[in-house]
C-alpha cells in the first residue's frame, strides 16, 4: 500500500477540529480533495472541505463507505479509537496508522517506548488500584501525579498528589480506568518538537519550541526555544527515534521537559500536528499542516526553515478571541481564528503569530 | 450599509473559479463562513468553501436567496454582469460595488476614467463600425489592436492590426460587439499595481510587479519590479487615484505598460485580486486574498510588506502543472494547485512562488 497520491486525488481526515481544518486547508492549497470524518455536526473542518460524514468512529458502515471514496485517510487526533483505524486500514492507507497511534493513546506504553530507546522520563508506575497506588508512592514520592493512561488531553483526566490525604480522592478522579503515576520533575521549561516522517523514512524537524501552558492548556510557544544546542540536539534525536520506532508517517509532537539540570525527558508524544507548531503556519517556509499533507500522501517533505529571528504563537482560549479585531489592526500580528460558532471558556478559538527580526 | 463583518458571519463570493477559491481559503482563515455562487458545477472553489449555489447570474431568486443566506458579497472577477450586483446591492452590501464594476468591465469607459484623472493611456478610439475604424486608424495609425471593449480577458476578443489588410478581419471578429482602437505602445516593461482600498478609505498597495506574457496570458511576475523610483512611485499613485476615484472597496489590480522613455501608461483595471499579486500568498505578510477579505469585511488593512529580497510567481498552464512532484521536491518552490479536475491546455492549473535573498 505504497500509494502516492496525485492532485484531484481525496485524502480522507478522522476528526473535524481545528486541526483537521488546517490540514485541510494546507491539502486543498496543493490540489487534493478533502473528505471530513466527525462525529459532530458543527465540526469547523466541514466549513472548508468538498465532503463530510457525520457519523461515530463506531460506525463501520460509514468507516467503510468513506474508505471507499478517499485514496489515504489521516487523522486530527488521537482520541480516535485504535478499532476504527484497524477497520480502516483493511480497506485504504492510514497514516499515521494503527499501531503508532495505540502507543500514543497509551502513557503508559509511551513511556515504555521512550525508556526502550535509552531515552529519559519522569518515574512513573501503572496505577489499578489503590494498592498499586500505595507501592509506587512508596518508591516514586509526593508530589506526584495520577493521569488515567488514556484519553486525557489539555489536563483533562489528571490529579496532582500533594500530601496523602489527595491519594484516594485521585484514584476516585481516574473512575475506575487504568491510570499511571507520574513523578513531579522540577523543569525549567517545557519544550517540543514537531516534526515529520515520510514514508521512506526522510525526518525533517521544526526548530525545538518552547511552551508555557495556562490552566494545563498551552498558552504560549516561542520558536527557537532559548535551549542549549545540546538540548535541542538532545530533543531533535529523541523524536526522531521515537518516530522510526513506531515507523511513523506523518507529522507528530513530542513534548518534553528540560529539568534544571539540563536533562532532557519525554513527557508525551502526539501523533498528529500539534499546538506548538502553529506557529509554522506564517513562521516557517513550510507549514505544519503542509508537512503531514506531503508525508502522508507519500510526497517529498518541505523545507522546515524558520522565516525570522523569533516566532511567537499565542493561543486565543475562550474569551481571548473577542479581542481579533484589535488584533487584525496589529501589522505585526497574524490572526488565524478557527470558525467556531460558540465561545466557551478554556475553548481554542484561533490563535495569533508574530514574527521578530 | 458600513456593515462590519464579525467572525462567524457568511461572506458571499460570486464566481467560483480560483480566485474565489483563494479568497474562501483566506476568508476561513479568519473565521468567515464562505458561500460561493457560480454556474458551474465543478468550480474549484466549491471544495474549500462551507456552502455553494450553483445558478445562472441571471437567476434572480437564487440571488435573492444568497444575497438572504450572506452579509456580504464579494466577487472573483470582472465579467460577472452589472444587473446581477446592481440586484443584489439592493439586499446586501456589494464588495467593490456594481457602478466600480461597470467601468472595469468597459475599456472604453476605463480609459476615460484614467485620462480624466490626469494619467496616461494608450491613444484610443470607440469603434463601432467601418466609418469609425478608418477614422481613428488615420489618427492613431497602424500598428493598432481592435478589442471588444467588454468581456475580454487573456487575449480573447482582440485582434492585431498590422496592415489595410487586416482592418476587416478584425472588426469581423469583434462580432458586431462595441470595440476599442488602441494604438500599439513601444514599451520596455509591463507591470501591475495589487492595492487595496478599505472602507473608510485607507489604501494599501503592495510592491509594483513586472509582468511577463506568453500568447496573452500571464506567465511570470517578479516582485519588486527593476523600475525606477519614479515609475513605481507613479504607477502607486495612479492605482490610488483609481481608487479613490471608483470609491472602489477590496483588492484591485492596474496593469501599466512602462514605455521605453520611462512614461507610465494605464491598460488595465481589474476590480477584483489579480494573477500578477499571487506572490503575496507566500511573499507578502499579508497575501492579496486576505487583503481583499479585510476589505470587504470592513476590518483594518494588513501589512503589505514584501517578505524576501525578490519573489517570483511562476503560472503553471495547462501541462505545466505535470511537473508537480518535481515542484514539491524544490526546496525553494512554494507549489499552489486550484484543484482543477481537467487539464487543457491554457487553463491556469496553479502557481508557484520562489522567495529569494
Amino acid at each position: 500500500m505504497a500509494t502516492q497520491l496525485k492532485p484531484g486525488d481525496a485524502l480522507g481526515i478522522l476528526g473535524g477540529g481545528q486541526l483537521g481544518r488546517m490540514i485541510a486547508q494546507a491539502a486543498s492549497g496543493l490540489g487534493l480533495t478533502c473528505h471530513i470524518f466527525a462525529p459532530e455536526a458543527d465540526s469547523p473542518a466541514f466549513e472548508v472541505a468538498a465532503r463530510r460524514t457525520v457519523a461515530s468512529y463506531a460506525d463501520t458502515a460509514a468507516l467503510a463507505a468513506f474508505a471507499d471514496a478517499v485514496e489515504a485517510v489521516t487523522l486530527e487526533f488521537e482520541n480516535v479509537p485504535v478499532e476504527a483505524l484497524t477497520f480502516l486500514e483493511r480497506l485504504v492507507p492510514v497514516r499515521p496508522g494503527a499501531s503508532a497511534l495505540a502507543v500514543a493513546q497509551d502513557r503508559l506504553a509511551e513511556k515504555r517506548l521512550a525508556n526502550s530507546l535509552g531515552l529519559k522520563t519522569a518515574p512513573f508506575a501503572a496505577i489499578a488500584n489503590a494498592a498499586d497506588l500505595a507501592a509506587a508512592l512508596a518508591v516514586i514520592g509526593r508530589p506526584a501525579v495520577l493521569k488515567t493512561n488514556r484519553f486525557g488531553y489539555d489536563g483533562k483526566g489528571q490529579a496532582k498528589i500533594l500530601t496523602p490525604g489527595d491519594d484516594i480522592a485521585a484514584l476516585a478522579a481516574m473512575r475506575g480506568q487504568p491510570a499511571i503515576l507520574e513523578g513531579f520533575v522540577s523543569f525549567e521549561r517545557e519544550v517540543s518538537v514537531v516534526a515529520a516522517r515520510g514514508f521512506d523514512g526522510a525526518f525533517a524537524a521544526f526548530d525545538v519550541t518552547w511552551n508555557e501552558h495556562r490552566d494545563h492548556i498551552l498558552h504560549r510557544s516561542l520558536a527557537p526555544a532559548p535551549v542549549t544546542d545540546k538540548v535541542a540536539s538532545t530533543a531533535l534525536a529523541a523524536s526522531r527515534a521515537i518516530a522510526d520506532a513506531l515507523g511513523y508517517i506523518g507529522v507528530l509532537g513530542v513534548e518534553f521537559f528540560v529539568t534544571d539540570g539540563g536533562e532532557v525527558l519525554v513527557n508525551e508524544i502526539a501523533p498528529r500536528v500539534h499546538n506548538s507548531g502553529h506557529w509554522t503556519l506564517e513562521g516557517a517556509l513550510t507549514s505544519q499542516f503542509e508537512q503531514h499533507v506531503r508525508a502522508v500522501a507519500g510526497w517529498p517533505l518541505g523545507d522546515t526553515r524558520r522565516l525570522s529571528h523569533e516566532v511567537e504563537m499565542l493561543n486565543l482560549i475562550g474569551a481571548d478571541a473577542d479581542g481579533w479585531l484589535e488584533l487584525l489592526a496589529d501589522p505585526q500580528a497574524r490572526l488565524t481564528l478557527y470558525g467556531k460558532a460558540e465561545t466557551r471558556p478554556g475553548r481554542k478559538m484561533g490563535h495569533v503569530t508574530r514574527l521578530r527580526g
